[in-house]
């Protein structure tokens, strides 16, 4: 049987970043105009399987959701695939979240307890942009926490994802890799469009100059994390279209996996029919 | 000056519902073709006019947000405009809220708390599935509330919508127009097809008996709180298409209205092009 796109595209184990190709098209066969015919597609797809979904959370004959979970450096396209692959769906089954700097209050609960808050309801399709895997990314580069806290996030989180698993949560998380010199050329090109100035600031070159602190610290991530219930995948992000392509393609992929049936009337259509016709 | 495709749509003044035709294409020159093409050109200019907006909203360079508010009888296409017309738009940028009957906590409240809490931040563009409206028309028609309390209710909204504004928001209320004709028989459609039962609940023909009342009360609605600062606009939605329509280019006209600029680097871009070459 061939291998699914999501197996193609996990990782597990230890991992050197710089053996992967920021620019491979793995799984996809053709080029970027084969890629806007194949989103079309899969465009369809995604709208018939989020509608299914959605209808099975609002009939309540279910308990499904998914969550797309996205990190990444800063140029990485976290934002492009919400726009290009998540907006392929209707809105009103999405629910987003881009996870800033904890507030006081969220400092004063345990890491998880500001993620939990935020999981996607049955029937909806999450999206995090940054995750509970913040805290053990910059947590650990910028030494916000001590090494016995680190350790302890890293099965707090295994546990808390394999509840949402449990519980009738499809979790997807998706590291997108790029290399140094894409991200350097995509700041350039923020740096030289008035239009891109508001996405740019200062504090990135800061977070730059520690690139190898935070290619380390994801490798250390997706070897812990990186579960049989919730596998990473490493999705090659130098080529945006690739990129978009590679997560809708997954998430459709995973939408399908559930096999969800539209729910059945729960009540006689044939009475609602006489009843309709009665007004 | 040509009229405005709002000043063309809004209604100011009694009203009677029964003149207004169903089907009418007001503004628009064309048909269901015409209208794809047009909504395909709409799509580009919405998609950059929200950037700016929310780019100003991340930006803290203004307090412009948008708030589209829709209401209308089931089967009018609330959920339709929001995946057709909204769906056109960044899902980041959007902040749905679809209001269900009233919680005990909500309950205990003034009837404006919850809608509150729901209004858009800077930058975004809200879309309310039912509003502040519901307690002037369900609780009108259903006897909810007091007489007095509902002539409290319009002056309220009133006043908490000129706050809105007053603060930087822009409220485009839409009243999605049917007859009971077209009501039938799209609540027919979805008896007919199973993969559409989810969407209908035998609570619609109850309502549907009370067609009058909820049209009388709408009448009142839109007399009452049709004001300069957040006219009411109708929205002939008999054909699917041109509702769509319709919807998308207010939308893009409002945000057109706003002139919004892309906002100023709060950096010195020498500098930081400087610092990035460095790295």
């Amino acid at each position: 049987m061939a291998k699914s796109l999501s197996e193609h595209l996990t990782v597990s184990g230890p991992i050197k970043l710089a053996d992967h190709d920021s620019r491979a098209t793995t799984g996809f066969d053709g080029d970027k105009d084969d890629s806007a015919k194949s989103m079309t597609l899969l465009a369809e797809d995604l709208s018939e399987q989020q509608e299914r979904l959605f209808a099975n959370g609002q009939a309540e004959t279910g308990s499904s959701r998914v969550l797309l979970l996205l990190q990444g450096m800063d140029t990485s396209g976290k934002g492009g695939i919400i726009r290009h692959a998540a907006g392929l769906v209707d809105p009103q089954g999405l629910s987003i979240y881009s996870f800033k700097k904890p507030t006081p209050e969220e400092l004063e609960q345990d890491f998880l307890w500001r993620i939990e808050q935020r999981l996607p309801a049955p029937g909806k399709i999450g999206v995090f942009d940054r995750s509970q895997y913040e805290d053990v990314l910059i947590a650990r580069v910028r030494q916000l926490a001590e090494p016995a806290e680190l350790e302890r996030r890293y099965d707090a989180i295994n546990a808390f994802e394999k509840r949402f698993t449990d519980s009738g949560g499809v979790l997807i998380k998706c590291f997108l890799h790029i290399t140094s010199d894409d991200q350097k050329e995509r700041l350039a090109a923020r740096l030289d469009d008035p239009t891109k100035h508001w996405k740019y600031n200062p504090g990135d070159i800061d977070e730059r100059m520690l690139w190898d602190d935070y290619q380390r610290a994801y490798e250390i991530a997706l070897e812990r994390c990186s579960t049989e219930w919730a596998p990473w995948h490493l999705i090659p992000s130098g080529r945006k279209w690739y990129r978009n392509w590679a997560v809708a393609a997954l998430l459709a992929e995973k939408l399908r996996g559930l096999n969800l049936e539209w729910p059945a009337a729960d009540f006689d259509v044939a009475t609602e029919k006489a009843r309709l016709a009665g007004t």
